[in-house]
């Protein structure tokens, strides 16, 4: 799972870095950490993935689920029905359908 | 196509950001800028991807393709192998084969 901590300078196009993306990181990794079960998932920060004026922005592979707007209060929910149960959490799910030609 | 970047202080464990990620991850990100056809296509730099001392370690998704050791001069074959003709490039493929218990 990989969630964006890109930063940018303020007063521009927004940014993950400023928008909660290292906060869910780490809350992510802290929790994903714990369960000795997860030991095959990865959790890492990487830069821009888009979507900006909605992050902060994470994806999921190979399952290929993209999620906007999470906070540390999600990674409950991101933990025990996606990672663990294979289920995506539909309330956080990003979709591009709005973004581009359909492709994405 | 994420590429890791991630830096660490010199002497411990060995990382991407000191292996070539950083200059990898240019070149690819100008090689596929030049490609209006892979607008689809983004390459996004990001922390820790693991196999650290077989580095820079990059992941192709949503095809699950590993790849350690490539610089820039293999920018070209990954962008027109794999990138636009969907082949992995067999020599830089890194596979976990012998470092877990074969899940990975």
């Amino acid at each position: 799972m990989f969630i964006c901590t890109q930063s940018r300078p303020h007063g521009g196009r927004p940014a993950c870095g400023l928008r909660g993306g290292p906060e869910l990181l780490a809350a992510l990794r802290e929790a994903v950490a714990s369960r000795p079960d997860l030991w095959d998932v990865a959790v890492t920060g990487c830069e821009c993935l888009g979507p900006c004026f909605d992050g902060p922005n994470a994806v999921v592979y190979p399952d290929g689920v993209w999620y906007a707007g999470a906070g540390p209060s999600d990674v409950a929910d991101l933990v025990d029905e996606h990672l663990t149960g294979g289920r995506p959490v539909a309330r956080l799910v990003y979709s591009f359908a709005d973004e581009d030609d359909g492709d994405g």
